[in-house]
C-alpha cells in the first residue's frame, strides 16, 4: 500500500490530505499562517516537510490556481505553489495539477456538480470521519482522491463502495 | 565590508548580482532554465543556494512583480519569487522588494528615466565591467544598488564618484 498526498494551496490556510492508493482515508489538516508571521512561506515549507517525512507519499495532486480577476490575491498563492513544487521536487515526489472542474468530474462524473454532491462522494469513497474541521482539508481530500483516480491502473471500481 | 544580493526574478532567466556595501561591483550572472528541464524551480533554488553559500550576502533586494495584463506569464514568475523568498528565509537574509520606478528613482533621481540613463549611472557608481552579457544580470545590479541606497545610513555620497 502506498500513500498519496493532496494539497489545496493557500497563503493563509493550506489544506493537505493523505489517502492510501486503495482509496482509504488516512489523515488531513490545514497549515495556517498569519499576516503577522515573519516567514509564512518558510512555515508552509516546514510544516509540509514534516507531513512528507511522516507519511512518505509516493505521488501528489495539487489544485491548479484559478486565474480570477484579482491578480493581487493570486500572486501570494502562486508563491506558495512555487514552494510546494520545490519541496515535491526535493523529495522526488511526482505531482499533477487539477482544476476544480476536473476534480468534480473525476469524483462525481459531472464537472459542475454541487459542493454537497462532491462532499457526499468523497465521504462515501474514502470513509472519512464524520466531521472534517476545515473546508480546505476536505478540499485536499477531494484532490488526493481525484489524483488517485487519475493514476494509471487505478479505478474506483476496485473498491467495493 | 558586507555583500548585498540583487535578484531580478524570472522563470526562463533569473538575474543575480553581488555588490559590496561600499558600492563596488563584485559579481553577477543569470540562472537559466529551459522548458524541457524537469524541475526548473529546483534548479533556480540550487543555483541561488550556491551563490548565497559563496558570497554570504547580509541583505537582498528583489524586483517586485509587475502586475501586467498577462496573468498567465505572471504566475510562473510568482512561483520563482516564492522559492527565492523561501531560500532567503532559510538563510536568515532580510529582503526588500522594489518596483522598476523605485529602482530608477533611487539611482537616477527620476522614476521614469531611460534604460540608457539607468545603465550609465549603474556603471558609473559600481564601476562594472564594460560588458555585462545579460540584461537580467545588469538589472540585478541595479536592484542591488537600489537596495544598498535604501539601507539605513547608506548614501551614494559616501562614494567619491
Amino acid at each position: 500500500m502506498a500513500y498519496l498526498l493532496g494539497i489545496d494551496p493557500g497563503y493563509g490556510r493550506c489544506g493537505w490530505a493523505i489517502i492510501s492508493d486503495s482509496f482509504s482515508y488516512i489523515d488531513c489538516g490545514v497549515i495556517e499562517t498569519k499576516p503577522t508571521d515573519e516567514n509564512r512561506l518558510l512555515d508552509v515549507y516546514t510544516s509540509l516537510s514534516d507531513i512528507i517525512q511522516k507519511y512518505s507519499p509516493v505521488s501528489c495532486g495539487v489544485e491548479k490556481l484559478f486565474f480570477n480577476k484579482n491578480v493581487k490575491t493570486a500572486i501570494p498563492v502562486a508563491q506558495v505553489i512555487g514552494v510546494i513544487k520545490l519541496l515535491l521536487a526535493q523529495h522526488n515526489i511526482p505531482y499533477a495539477e487539477y482544476t476544480p472542474v476536473q476534480i468534480k468530474q473525476s469524483i462525481t462524473g459531472y464537472g459542475r456538480s454541487s459542493k454537497d454532491q462532491l462532499a457526499f462522494m468523497v465521504k462515501k469513497i474514502l470513509k472519512t470521519p464524520e466531521i472534517i474541521q476545515y473546508d480546505d482539508a476536505f478540499d485536499a481530500l477531494a484532490i488526493a482522491l481525484c489524483h488517485c483516480l487519475a493514476l494509471p491502473g487505478y479505478s474506483i471500481i476496485k473498491k467495493n463502495i
